[in-house]
């Protein structure tokens, strides 16, 4: 684990009513900032994230190491932290400082897991959007979501239709396709058919560890792209593993082998399972009268910047064509950009040379 | 288990040495036969399956039940058995009555399992090839291969080069990508992480449901697309399971499950790991000095038709472009179809309205 002192926790006041129904007590929020707030309050950005990273997108003085988005936050960075403010809140039912259901449960001092409320992006949103009204802000400068992230800020204007002026979204959709809830629902499945799942009752000793590993294969596959495969492994072989009839011979599933071992570890299966659920839940325009359009007309933000990759096989690039026409039908100033990155949907964390400029140049 | 009067059985008489070392005595090859072979023997078809296809690909007097290409082969039909003799045979390694890895070991008296040796689909070809000549037939008419059965028609071709006048190759490869890989093998990891799996020693009464569920769902998901789904299940919810965090509770996954409980109980386990294996391993131009285009024009063959479908995932279209490339640059008279369908590699099986007449009339 890595140095976690610049975190930062903030603590509801309240407990938050959940979207789809019951309530959570004591939530706790692990946030992380970056820059300064001006007198007025005015340059703070909120940042969103994917499912599985934390609060730390950014090294800073304080925790030095390199974080999810290191090359896109920070001095002189595409997101310009001498210019802006910038939160990052881990979500509500994650297991990276906040509250999620591998926390403990107040009432029964053991872990949620399963007796966890059902979980929503409007939760994750509302619970985040508190940390930046706990920080004196009324108003964000701009809202930047990446993947889910991306989803989770379509929930907040939802919820809380004045909480940004601009909008950058990326990578991202107003409701999964059938295609990403059948991908996601095989990692769930891996997870909860893993014999150390117990119900959800797994420990440390017994962790649902190949199911964690089949479900990040399967998250891998389709976070990056089939070309890019071909141009990286093509079809080498490798020796790590045994060549047996069912090993691994080529270069390819070596590959998914480490990327797997890092992510066993590092992240709960129960957090994961209900954050998987949630991305397939949402839908921008429930509970709403009316369109998405209609919805996002009511945001008066000023304006939108929408990026997507023509190779994202989990958020296709025609759901950031919608979010773009949806936005635009609301009359907001909105730019799309549809980038020809060979990496799929992961394109936004590795490509900052092309994300970089339209970034800098939205924010500018 | 439908009626298998249809079925005939061969048995090599000699043993088999396999492509990747060793042999296999006793070889049973299930396989079926529709229309008449004409006095000269010229007028026959070999079809090789995909992956878990038997031998029974349309109904016939002796079976009438319908078989996997039925409206594709019979009479009047695209593969018109009122001018051909059809020919297909379940492949050597598969278990639907060819002798594969659940078969029994004759030196053991016990089911093979992962004794059995590795398999290549190179000795697909060879022993299908076997099952041909003892018809009395030295060179077919037509070689027809989709999918995996593609890839072995071109392993019969590098082996026996005269065996075909014609090749008509469906959404196949000349060899796997490292995306196609990946799927396969979580597939295979899904199987082999059953605790059932018991190293292969599994038994009727603890078979490994949940790893064969896994596999044949993500087979799904690679062998449809994502915008067949969206047209056909959109986001609409279902009723048949329970709604929790983690079950189904959506059209799609209510789909898959269907889909997979078919499955399970039809296809053997450990035939579908060494025969997914072989897909991986697969490439026309090995063990052959020069290059595909080489190995296919020694081939004399005298025309060609593929055929690829723009949606397909497993077997991307770039593929069906590369054979059709090195079938012209081997001067065989090649047609490329590159078709529109939603329903992915899957397409061959069902848009009959699109495949029948490029087949018929390449027959014809």
């Amino acid at each position: 684990m890595h140095n976690l002192s610049a975190t930062r926790t903030f603590r509801l006041q309240q407990p938050l009513s959940l979207y789809r129904g019951r309530q959570i007590s004591n939530i706790c929020l692990a946030y992380e900032c970056w820059g300064e707030l001006n007198a007025d309050k005015s340059n703070a950005i909120l940042l969103l994230t994917g499912l599985s990273p934390g609060a730390h997108a950014a090294s800073s003085p304080e925790d030095p190491e390199a974080g999810w988005w290191e090359q896109m936050l920070g001095s002189g960075k595409p997101i310009d932290t001498d210019n802006y403010f910038v939160i990052c809140v881990n979500s509500l039912g994650s297991c990276k400082g906040s509250t999620g259901p591998a926390s403990l449960n107040p009432d029964t001092g053991r872990p949620w897991r399963l007796e966890f409320p059902e979980l929503a992006l409007e939760d994750i949103a509302e619970s985040a959007w508190q940390v930046v009204n706990s920080l004196g802000i009324t108003q964000l400068d701009c809202l930047i979501g990446p993947s889910m992230g991306g989803m989770t800020a379509l929930a907040l204007l939802k919820q809380h239709p004045h909480c940004a002026r601009r909008l950058i979204n990326i990578s991202s959709a107003v409701s999964a396709t059938p295609f990403s809830i059948a991908i996601r629902s095989l990692q769930r499945e891996a997870i909860v058919s893993d014999p150390n799942w117990q119900n959800g009752q797994y420990t440390d000793n017994r962790w649902p560890v190949s199911g964690m590993r089949l479900a990040r294969k399967l998250g891998m596959i389709s976070y990056r792209s089939a070309d890019e495969w071909l141009g990286r492994f093509g079809r080498q072989s490798q020796d790590h593993f045994p060549p047996t009839v069912y090993g691994m011979n080529f270069a390819v599933e070596s590959y998914l082998e480490a990327q797997a071992q890092k992510f066993i570890g590092q992240f709960d299966p129960v957090c994961y399972v209900y954050l998987s659920r949630a991305m397939d839940w949402f839908d921008a325009g429930d509970r709403h009268a009316g369109t998405v359009s209609d919805m996002l007309r009511q945001t008066n933000l000023e304006s939108a910047l929408v990026i997507g990759v023509s190779t994202d096989l989990l958020f296709p690039i025609q759901q950031q064509k919608d979010i773009a026409k949806e936005l635009q039908a609301a009359d907001i100033k909105t730019q799309m950009h549809d980038l020809d990155c060979i990496q799929g949907h992961d394109a936004f964390l590795i490509d900052i040379e092309n994300f970089g400029p339209l970034v800098a140049q939205f924010l500018a």
